[in-house]
This record gives C-alpha cells, sequence and structure tokens, in this order.
C-alpha cells in the first residue's frame, strides 16, 4: 500500500494502444547518428583527493578565451594543491586556488574579454519552443542550452543546474578561469549574461552536490581543514588514450532531442495525470551518455 | 588578486546616488508590518535522530485533506521509526515509513481526494509579471509561489526548491502524506497538478540536500543502512510553548514582496552588469525568518 516511489516503472499495459514514448526511452532508443562524440581536449576531469572524479565538458563555441585559459591551467598543472573551499546551498560549489599566489602558466590571458554572450550568426537554434523569463527566447544549439535574442543578435549559455561558470570579482573583472563553481541547485538564470559560462558537470556531479554546506557567508567554509582537496585537474587529452574517457552529448539538431523535449514537456509516463505543456530549458537537459562500446 | 566570491559585498559607493536596494536589504528593512507570523499548528519539525531539525512550513489553505493527515500522523506519532530512505540528486529527498505495516491514527484519511489544484476563487495572486513556461500565469498568494490559470479558474502550488510534496503510486492514487518528499534540485514544475504540494522546507533543508545521494534507480538507498534515521517528527504545537521555534514569512500581498520580486528581476547590485529584467517564480522564493524578539 505504500511503495510509493515517486516514478515508479512503467506498467505493462496489455492490449492497449502503445503508450507514448517517455524521455527516458526516446534516449535509449536514439540512433548512435542522434550521438555527438565530446573531444578528449573538451573534458575536464577533476579528481577529489578523497576518491570519485567529477567530469565537466567545456563550451569553446562560447567562452573560448575562457576555455583556453582554462585548458592552460591544466596544462601547467596550476590547480596542483585545489581544494574546494565553497559550498551554498541551492547554489554553487566553487574550487580553485583562491588563496594562492602561484604564478598563472604563460599561455593564461589574465584579463579575457568579457565572454558572457556570443553573436547568434553562425549558430542554429532550436527554440524550446515555450516562453522563457530571462530572455527573449531560450533553446539549445551545439548541444548546449541557450538564451538568445533574435533581433539584437546575441545568445548566451544558460545557467542551469550543473552548470560551469568561472568566479570573478566586481565588474569589469571577469575572472581568468582559476576559479570555478558548478551549480547545485534550481538554476540562477539571473547571472546569465553576467558570468562566463564555460561549460557543464556531465558525470559525478554528486561528489559535489552532497558535500556539506559551508557556514560562513555565501556558503565558504569557515576552516582551511573543511576544504576539500582536489588531487588533479586534467584534460582527458592529457591522459593516454587507452584511460580516457569517452562520451557523447545527443545533437540538439536531431529529430530525437525534439522528440525529447516535446516528451519533457508533455509527461504521458503512466504516472503523470496532467502533462504540463511546457517546459523550462534547464529541466529538459541535453543527454549526455558515455559511449557505447563499438 | 582572486578572492573572487560570486556576489561580494556591497562596495560603499561614496558620493554617487545611492544604489537601488538589494533584495536582501529590502528584506531586511521591510517593516513588522510587512511580515505575517506562521501558526504552531502550521510548524513540521523533523528531527533527525543524528542532529539537525528540518522545519517545514505547512500549506492547509492549499491541500487540506493531506495537511490533515500530516498533522494526525504527526499527533500520533506514526512517524516512530521512519528514515530518509531516498535521495535523487536534482530531485529530491523522501521519507517515512516505507516499509512498514503500521496503522494509521484513525483520523487519517487513507484515500484523500487529488488536491493537485484549488480553486482560484478566495486566492488574490500577485503575478510574478513575467512568462511562465508550465502554465498560463504564475505568481504568489498567501505567502506561497503559485501558477495559475485566470480563466479556468484554478490555482496550484508550484514545486519550487525545497517544497514539500506527497509520495504517491499510481493515478488515482494521491498518497496519505505517510511518505514526503522536499525538492532538492532545479524546480520539477512538471509535477505541478499532479502531486499534491503540502508545504515547504524554510530551515534546515542543507540538512537533507547535503546526505548522500543513493545509489539504487530513483535514488533509493541500497541497503537500510545507509537510511537516515528520524527521530521524531511533531508539530511545534506539541511542544511547550517556551520551546516553540517561531516563524515568520513576508506578506506576498505587501509593497516590500512586490519590491523584492522586482530587485530579483532586474539585479542592480554592483556585481551585476546586465540585470535580466525577468525572474521565474521559483526563483524569487518569499522570504521567511526567525520572528525577532519583541
Amino acid at each position: 500500500m505504500r511503495p510509493l516511489p515517486l516514478l515508479p516503472l512503467l506498467l505493462l499495459t496489455g492490449a492497449q494502444a502503445p503508450a507514448p514514448r517517455t524521455p527516458a526511452e526516446i534516449i535509449a532508443q536514439a540512433p548512435a547518428a542522434a550521438w555527438r562524440d565530446i573531444s578528449a581536449d573538451d573534458l575536464l576531469l577533476v579528481d577529489l583527493r578523497d576518491g570519485g572524479r567529477v567530469v565537466i565538458q567545456l563550451a569553446p563555441a562560447f567562452a573560448p578565451v575562457h576555455v583556453a585559459n582554462i585548458k592552460a591551467l591544466a596544462r601547467g598543472n596550476w590547480w596542483e594543491g585545489a581544494t574546494i573551499y565553497r559550498v551554498q546551498d541551492n547554489y554553487v560549489v566553487q574550487w580553485g586556488n583562491n588563496q594562492s599566489d602561484r604564478p598563472f602558466p604563460s599561455a593564461v590571458v589574465e584579463k579575457p574579454p568579457a565572454e558572457y554572450t556570443r553573436p547568434l550568426r553562425g549558430l542554429t537554434v532550436r527554440p524550446v519552443g515555450f516562453p522563457d523569463p530571462y530572455a527573449p527566447a531560450a533553446g539549445y544549439a551545439l548541444g548546449w542550452p541557450v538564451a538568445y535574442d533574435s533581433k539584437a543578435g546575441w545568445a548566451n549559455l544558460a545557467h542551469c543546474y550543473a552548470s560551469v561558470g568561472v568566479g570573478r570579482g566586481l565588474s569589469p573583472d571577469t575572472g581568468t578561469g582559476g576559479e570555478l563553481y558548478a551549480v547545485i541547485g534550481h538554476a540562477p538564470r539571473h547571472l546569465d549574461r553576467n558570468i562566463a559560462v564555460v561549460g557543464r558537470v556531465i558525470e559525478g556531479i554528486e561528489k559535489m552536490s552532497a558535500l556539506p554546506r559551508g557556514t560562513e557567508a555565501l556558503g565558504f567554509y569557515k576552516e582551511p581543514s573543511q576544504h576539500v582537496p582536489i588531487a588533479s585537474v586534467r584534460l582527458a587529452s592529457q591522459l593516454p588514450e587507452a584511460e580516457r574517457p569517452q562520451f557523447q552529448h545527443m545533437s540538439t539538431a536531431s529529430a530525437d532531442f525534439g522528440n525529447y523535449v516535446r516528451a519533457r514537456a508533455n509527461r504521458r509516463d503512466d504516472f503523470f495525470i496532467r502533462p504540463a505543456g511546457g517546459v523550462d530549458v534547464c529541466n529538459a537537459p541535453v543527454p549526455v551518455r558515455r559511449k557505447p562500446a563499438q
């Protein structure tokens, strides 16, 4: 009488009409052609000293200078000794070498441009199809959630759960990429166009989201002993080829992805009684998976 | 050079024009008249055995039968031996007596009506003022975030971060209130009008959101030994008066609250460069505070 999982397994419906596909079924059944390999050079591997790996996909098409900085910092081993030093509930986890005077590798641009938006030109955007409270429109491009303004001609990566951005001080500072944060709460879309978003966590977000919250203002840990040590931050391309994790994201231009977004907006799994008829861009995240064995 | 908190303290701006007030300043400066006491009978106290209290404000105006059930379960000590048994990342924490055959107190309605919406009539709604992807409109009423349809005449509590709802099986089951969940991720608004929302966590959500994620399907813990024991679930009204925590929420009908929502939609703190010009109803949560000493 009360097993009550929130989203129980689909019941077999016998002789009835076939149930509409669930979002999970659409993902599972999407053909290989609907998936895109993620370059090993765009995978940032954050290994925690006490175990666990957080995998971040970088977004060079949206913040090229900041992403190049991050790659230079990884290759230069700049994050040696880095820690997670801030965990603010329903907001962000932040890590880096906050208190260090370690010099940057020479390839790092210390004052990057404000890559908070990019030109819409060159992007083919699939609209999510429902109103967005934060921008004239929202949708998907190149495998990423975006907000955009067709008239003004800009697009930005939307701040969603698991988005990774560049910590910075007050304007006009844009941050170097040395201090990064991941979103662990409701999408803080008010940060859109105010911070450089450089990627998203695609595996292991729970290694960050389940950390104890910091008790100081803004969720900073009070004591250095509370900091969570990071063993290494490397690009997958720095590893021997056999050791590189391989990921794919669903092509946001594919018909399968369109079906997935529509299914997220109109949930007809047996559990649902009233499909919403709409969805926000952060609640239909782009599917990502480990690349299947060939 | 790289202290980089995401939201640094407001700089003193000297002789310049006074900065627009931040959301935090509007809350701090709101007069006593802008606040409403929360009844001790609407405060559910979930005390974890290993320390920590989670305080939930119940919403009898939206789900009266389910809320009455929850009060009867608390008064009948039905949750003795209850645990948190499910923690699904970016979704929910769920607790109760999932595996128990404990009989319900006689006051419990075992098959409550589907209190997924309520009539809009009788509610004075303050619109959030920006488009909502999930419903014709969103706003606030009686201190709660709501979605609503003026033409059809319904309103529902919006599923936001920290919302508390009633676990249930497949339709037409609506759940009794014995199994509850709290949202610990991006607002799962697709659950709106599909589940009875009965309240929200107003203090201590981090005691739930920072728990280890369950590794089984839907975030269920694999082993009973992983369950997080709950020492007691009581209404504040069951405690001696001197021991009752006292809370207030900001009146969503107050001018201060209107200012607060506008400030959330148009962040002009020094950190922000481009105010969004919009906000979603879950990203401007109703302010709640401990009642100040008289």
